[in-house]
């Protein structure tokens, strides 16, 4: 869930709600999203100020969601880049805490230069090392949410022992990148430890998932792409011993519902005249690899660019080819990712978009989906309230919640006992 | 705030709720303190499992706690030994968003090594390269809490401009420790950046707080030893340009409040006789400076020990001083700290408790206190039940809020305009 949604132009959105405090607003729409039974909700998050909108920081904002929410999952990002593992297992564990087994870690890598020059680097840290990095930190942090058995606090107030001190298990971790002693000072959660979540799309980063996710988020423009994307992260996962079900794929879905075709189209077109012209270049040169557009003519055509050094490639060349193969301008480039930002897109009738997700998954290409509101309340509302309940009539789609935890929405094992990834 | 309270044998009492969501048993006795209309709620810190007690960590439990509460205080603890200043800034900033204003930010620096072992190091970092390190990271927080000014957010959708991109400045700082571009990306908060709060004692601490601080709290053991610090801090100030009120002193108030002086002694001995040796020894140990006790008889005297390399020389001599002087066991020794733990200690009725903070504030030792419940939630719910109707008898506490930000609770400028501190 963005600050005001997906679109670049979202802020402008006659409905969109400036004024009141961020998090009243952000309540509100999780609220929504409660009562519709989503399986959570989802901050992404960036450690620099991204297209000149402020917003609130991942962690703090889920933890006062947690107390205002009952049921609904609480998925987060934290970089693996710029952080300490035993932080961001404590705070993740925290959450998980606070919210009765609702937390999930979406797991990054920090690409980008805004954020390197807010943590003391010149450039962001190289492709490899990264993901050498996130590697690493996952196995610590992992090994720090199991360093508490389940049954670990014993409570006995009259023989003095407030918890069995062989139940719980320092780390001793040494390695290239950290050396954490442990054991966490959160005890374990009602879900075992939060759900992993990760969304790269890179060979290093689909690598890092199999062996460590539990749900990835992906980009996918096309049915075919993203069969494609779920053949192989599920094939990749007999080699880590894991079990299909035990990895849960999720493309992002951009959809804009109207009761007609027209009225999806006129919400759509609203939007797209909406878009700033700074906004749009300042959104296309970061998608495309950090780099400055504004001296070309906006509908001239994409001028060659040097391959990026940031960890977009794949999105880079997507663009271009894009760019070059229906001869695009500048200007029809951003207007193309305003919304989706490369991923899925549907603008039509309820009926059009749940026969979409009914496709993508009943022919493998998702066990899920990440919704991603074009503007913030009326885009998740209408989604909400016509969407959901057409998937509700096909079986596709729970009416309430049968489980408290975000494990047990997402139809994932406990981890109380799981072997450990790694 | 701590998980059971104060008292090193906290968890055993009777009352103390171990089964319930933790969260859940921060909520209850922090909305009793919002009732009273206390300032603040406080959370130290510690990264690594301290006394064999687990916890929720502060930014998350403050930020739950924020969207369960109206008008309190929320202070949490972050150290600058372990942290990187965007991200602490950040998650302060955001606090204070989602609170309206109601965040302070306990700066510390992290002198254990158990915390060093979780993050990489084989010592803590030396004591003057900490405070170095601090006082350039409260710099860049500072710094980024100041980029954006207030009326920064124009929210002028028809024109197309969110913000007034010459009210967002950058930091570019570059230092000895960081180098943090900014600017930050969170926006202002109602009380204009979120309260700044130190404890140390030394010589550097203190300097810092002069330099930084709006509120010191202080563990002093008489109204003499108040005194002559609240003498010592207040005329640090004007050397850093500051009146003297800009800064408050709040020593440590560990009071065991009954309806009789025989009801509070017998409270305080029924927590006196639940301390299990062990733990009582850990205590002492960590107090001391880290070391080892266990070895020694529980009812000899207190071996000679080597200066500790730690940050806590001071306590360790005024500890070995003690026990020197009256002659104390080990054992009688962490009986005298089970509670206060070198903070000042009451054990008696609300009007002895009460003429007690009356003096000290009356005779410039505080300010105002920062109480430490023996218990939770017995020994809070004895002082806002019995002290804080005698100290609002005596016209020296507020009987309703009159403001809604934690710096109007304290008596503090707002910090919209105020000269950056540095």
């Amino acid at each position: 869930m963005m600050r005001h949604g997906h679109h670049v132009a979202a802020w402008r959105h006659p409905d969109t709600d400036l004024e009141s405090n961020p998090f009243a607003v952000f309540r509100r729409q999780v609220h929504s999203a409660e009562r519709a039974c989503l399986d959570a909700v989802f901050f992404a998050d960036s450690l620099a100020l991204t297209g000149g909108v402020p917003t609130l920081e991942p962690l703090t904002l889920l933890s006062a969601l947690a107390a205002s929410t009952e049921r609904i999952g609480l998925i987060g990002t934290a970089t693996t880049t710029y952080n300490e593992p035993y932080t961001v297992a404590r705070q993740f564990a925290s959450l998980d805490q606070i919210s009765e087994g609702r937390a999930g870690w979406n797991l990054v890598t920090s690409d980008n230069a805004a954020e390197a020059a807010n943590f003391g680097r010149d450039r962001h840290v190289a492709h490899a090392a990264r993901y050498e990095r996130a590697r690493e930190f996952h196995q610590v942090v992992a090994g720090l949410w199991n360093s508490w058995d389940s049954d670990a606090l014993i409570n006995d107030k009259q023989g003095g022992r407030l918890a069995d001190a062989g139940k719980i298990h320092p780390l001793n971790h040494r390695g290239e990148h950290f050396s954490v002693a442990g054991p966490l000072n959160v005890s374990r959660s009602p879900q075992g430890r939060p759900v992993v979540v990760q969304a790269g799309g890179s060979e290093a980063g689909r690598a890092l998932a199999a062996a460590t996710a539990e749900v990835v988020f992906t980009a996918q423009p096309s049915l075919a792409s993203a069969q494609a994307f779920y053949r192989d992260m599920k094939g990749r996962l007999a080699a880590h011993g894991r079990a299909a079900e035990s990895l849960k794929i999720m493309p992002g879905l951009f959809a804009v519902v109207g009761s007609s075709q027209a009225e999806a189209e006129d919400k759509f077109g609203q939007l797209q005249r909406l878009i700033v012209p700074e906004a749009g270049l300042a959104l296309l040169g970061r998608m495309i690899g950090n780099f400055d557009l504004s001296t070309y003519p906006l509908d001239g055509p994409l001028p060659e660019l040097p391959q990026t050094q940031d960890g977009q490639r794949s999105r880079q060349q997507l663009l271009t080819d894009l760019a070059q193969g229906e001869n695009l301008s500048i200007r029809q480039l951003y207007e193309r990712i305003a919304g989706g930002r490369g991923h899925f897109t549907v603008v039509g009738t309820a009926e059009a978009v749940a026969d979409q997700m009914q496709a993508w998954f009943e022919q493998e290409a998702a066990d899920g989906f990440n919704f991603m509101a074009p503007s913030l309340p009326g885009g998740l509302d209408d989604f909400l309230s016509l969407v959901v309940p057409e998937l509700q009539r096909r079986g596709l789609f729970r009416k309430t919640y049968q489980g408290t935890t975000l494990r047990e929405h997402l139809g994932l094992n406990p981890a109380h006992k799981q072997a450990e990834l790694s």
